[in-house]
């Protein structure tokens, strides 16, 4: 398949992706039309593609969502060039993706968060993954979420979801506190053996995150909570915080390329506490 | 005089600025004994030194305020080595220092924050400095704030003032935002011209931290507010976590060098939002 036709079928996909978890996210919320929408262009006067962002604040069951799709493309920087691969002969690239990060009212509901993307320089590869960070021990829960994703990938390839689970923890990890992040889930990137299959999978990490934040979601959002719990959360969410702004590198690619800010940082927490 | 002892007076100094700063915060709060104190090792087997920090919360001026001071000394791992002067021939440190940050309750008050520091290496070298950052836009605390510093610095040295303004100007700023932090101050490092001079220099700026700070807060910790001046200042302090994370020097140096993290992330805010 040409190259062209295949990165408009994966940002189609995550464009109708972006639908469908927004109109999931309202049906949750039983309420229309409520994401603010945002659409942002990378070049200022060169056409070097852009995105839009949505997101939705203060709801009955989400304190804060957002659902980011991009399709961005041009030439890296001398800096950024030699850390992505494929870049050696000519430094264009084009990448896409969408990335959904849910900070949620009730905090016995984990703060959850997912990305698919494809990136394209003189090869193309597809990245991603998910994870969810509860503010408190939830065995149960944990147990039931990994099995979640053990199956799912193993309906691809039997060796996914161990692998990419590491990934997950290696890299959701704060060196200085000594900490995980949240609970893990996967994360894989670097994905090009062959496009039909890794497409297929990236379609069911999607479909997988929709599901699985949906059954959450009910079980959870109802559960009482007081206070001190709502405290917890948002010391979590300091933690969270310290994460994306100190390692996450969906970041410093974002901030370093020139990405639209907003959409960037959408990813903070609405209000984070530090003791 | 022999390099022990200059060691052994600025770190003297630094710990008395520790205990003048503190007692003056405890009577602008009018209350005695407010500070929690910990002490922390660097090294777990082997003597690195250590430092107390001192923090306090969810007073009447203060949200949040914690002064810090630290005598730490070892030898840099070989990736840290080579980004500090004078570690050619050997990669051991001694560095001691304070910094305060203050974080206010009245949103017309701004955050304060002020570090001075003497590191030495083959040889030794103060730095430091102090900035400000309201969360509106204050024409004539700003003209009266510049004008404190300037008095201060041409006694030490005409040329001061202008160049550690622009270096506090250039250190302080947010290049993925395109905006400062605040209102600048001054800011200094590699300063070895002179020991003498430049120790007095280095006390002189606490000093003036001192009062600068109580005079801002006597003028403005009773001037009303609303939630929403409130609000505005929980965005500002978004920001503040965003340089400290993303660019501060310090914050890296500390996490990197296996300083106390507690201590480290003690510029954080209470509580921050983002939008």
């Amino acid at each position: 398949m040409n190259e062209d036709i295949k990165k408009n079928i994966v940002k189609n996909w995550f464009k109708i992706l972006q639908n469908v978890i927004c109109r999931d996210i309202e049906e949750i919320e039983n309420k229309k039309n409520i994401f603010k929408s945002k659409s942002w262009l990378r070049g200022k006067s060169k056409n070097e593609g852009g995105g839009e962002f949505r997101i939705y604040e203060n709801g009955k069951v989400f304190d804060k969502v957002g659902v980011n799709f991009s399709e961005v493309y041009g030439t890296f920087s001398k800096k950024f060039k030699n850390k992505i691969p494929g870049t050696n002969k000519s430094p264009k690239f084009w990448a896409s993706g969408i990335s959904v990060v849910m900070h949620m009212k009730n905090p016995n509901v984990p703060a959850m968060h997912f990305n698919t993307r494809y990136i394209y320089t003189s090869h193309g590869w597809f990245g991603g993954g998910m994870d969810i960070t509860p503010s408190k021990k939830d065995i149960v829960l944990k147990k039931w979420y990994h099995e979640e994703l053990k199956q799912m990938c193993d309906q691809h390839n039997k060796k996914y979801y161990k692998s990419y689970k590491k990934w997950c923890d290696d890299y959701f990890y704060l060196p200085h506190r000594k900490e995980m992040r949240g609970i893990g889930g996967i994360f894989f990137d670097y994905k090009k053996k062959n496009w039909e299959k890794d497409f297929s999978f990236v379609r069911d990490v999607g479909i997988t995150f929709k599901n699985i934040y949906r059954q959450i979601i009910l079980k959870k959002h109802k559960v009482k909570w007081n206070k001190k719990d709502k405290e917890t959360q948002y010391i979590k969410r300091g933690r969270y915080v310290e994460f994306n702004l100190l390692y996450d590198r969906g970041t410093k690619f974002g901030l370093q390329t020139g990405g639209n800010v907003e959409g960037i940082l959408m990813s903070l927490p609405p209000l984070a506490k530090w003791k």
